[in-house]
């Protein structure tokens, strides 16, 4: 069984919109409200995968009851601790004549310590039953930058390896927490490392790999790097490889969280390194390519992998 | 008792924006979700002028349960039957800096007649205790254009006079079923009588007053045309008359709801027809000044009544 962690998971609302009015009253020709968030959709992609997955997280008020709702219907299985606050709502609207995505991201629901308590309290019992946890996601407020390292010091504890998806301060702490793999993006690996970095030219992967592995050195196992299109790019204590896939066109939301579900399912299976790097990004990929986050088609999948180049890096 | 119908309710959802991106990724700087619709307005009007109100409708799945707590939250007496399909929701996004709203409404969860059997029954149990009833909004989608006219007829054999206040062929319908009051807006009693009007110069107001003197033929018994900024015009069996309030600066969103509020107030406090135009028409002015539909300021009430004329019309 795979842990999929979501603290600031979301209700999804996606309005399809012929010709918005942005100064003026729009009458949705589909209206679509499903559970939303990064570890949510690293779960889905599990789910389908064939992958056994308990996701685990924060719901309360109505919304975290269409959360929950959802997530029942769609066949996932959920334990979500209980909070005060209502749960975060992602509303997006699609201008389908001008093919543009707008998109609202609320706050998230403040956690308290008594109720963040209660959920490590469920994480711990989950545990034992878990080949790996996935951590992902932004903390919602009320919770510390420290709070994935922590919840990686517990996973550690209990001889489970973590993959760890998040930004900023979260994700510096998190990795010095030593998890199996952290999977930054170019720009987060950028903040993380407080360096410049950009991917134009092969010269610039030699200053990306160098950020990657500062990360490794500070406690992280593996670094995998999300490129978007341009793939993944991961430093591991067993060498270095960039997964380059066929370009295609899509839609790039979720494409991190597929990558990311690829990487856990391959590290709970125990496949090489260029293996599990060429279903990440062929996962990836495929998710690009579909219509909505969090879902793929097989025949992308195959795809994908068919045509996915897998080159190993000299990296000192 | 004043009974409120709203058998199309919604969550309105607003948020505000700095500078709204619609091709990409925003946050709120705010977050505001609360009961709403038409039917909701007028209800909390009537309870902020200190008249006991019952709302009665239709409400399911987690939306349906956001808009019963928090009516509860506001202190609103509802009485909801509950339906299978999610109640709707309306998003508004408030772009602060370029001072433009956009609004995005959901149709509204379909109801089956089996529910809305059980609906009527909770409505027939209610009226004895009210003293008048507001059937205010669109339908859902599900329930026919007769709906609000059988909906007449049922409070007419309990001797309850009904406010109605919507559009299309639910107006025509429920018009001819005999309301003590209809409230349609220009566009609307244009639609309905298959006229073209518009009120630019006085000319104009001869035929807005004969348009509604057809509606009061077909069967209501007194007609108030809502005019925005220009106030309300109506034709009742005393007579007819205008009141026309000081231009304020204002969002209209609710000013309509407001004045059937009054309307229904005037109504059951028998007030003569001048005088329940005038404190409506305030009502109305006063609901645009506020930032928030179905809000209004006392002070900004007291203002509008001082300052507003009402004029008796010349009418065949």
């Amino acid at each position: 069984m795979i842990g999929v962690i979501a603290l600031n998971p979301a209700l999804d609302v996606t309005h399809h919109v012929d010709n918005v009015d942005w100064a003026g009253v729009n009458r949705p020709v589909s209206v679509r409200a499903v559970p939303g968030g990064k570890g949510l959709n690293v779960a889905r992609t599990l789910d389908a995968l064939g992958a056994d997955v308990v996701l685990m997280g924060l719901a309360g008020g109505s919304t975290g009851a269409a959360v929950r709702s959802g997530l029942q219907a769609a066949g996932v299985t959920a334990v979500f601790t209980q909070i005060a606050a209502d749960t975060r709502r992602t509303f997006v609207v699609v201008d389908t004549s001008r093919a543009r995505v707008a998109s609202f991201y609320e706050p998230g629901a403040p956690v308290t310590a008594e109720e963040f308590g209660r959920f490590v309290a469920s994480y711990r019992e989950t545990l034992p039953g878990c080949a790996a946890v996935v951590l992902s996601g932004s903390l919602p407020p009320g919770l510390p930058a420290g709070t994935y390292a922590d919840l990686t010091a517990v996973a550690a504890g209990a001889g489970v390896p973590v993959i760890l998806d998040t930004s900023g301060e979260a994700l510096v702490r998190g990795a010095a927490a030593g998890p199996a793999i952290i999977k930054p993006n170019l720009a987060e690996l950028a903040t993380a490392t407080g360096r410049d970095l950009r991917w134009a030219d092969p010269r610039d992967q030699q200053a990306v790999l160098a950020a990657a592995a500062e990360l490794r050195e500070r406690g992280a196992q593996a670094v995998v790097v999300s490129l978007g299109e341009r793939g993944l790019l991961a430093v591991t204590p067993e060498g270095a490889w960039h997964a380059t896939p066929e370009p295609v066109p899509g839609n790039p939301t979720g494409a991190g969280d597929a990558a990311v579900a690829g990487l856990a399912h391959g590290l709970t299976l125990g496949t090489s390194w260029p293996e599990r790097l060429r279903h990440a990004a062929a996962l990836g990929s495929a998710t690009a390519a579909a219509a909505t986050a969090g879902e793929f088609g097989p025949a992308d999948y195959r795809l994908a992998l068919e045509n996915m180049r897998v080159r190993q890096l000299d990296h000192v």
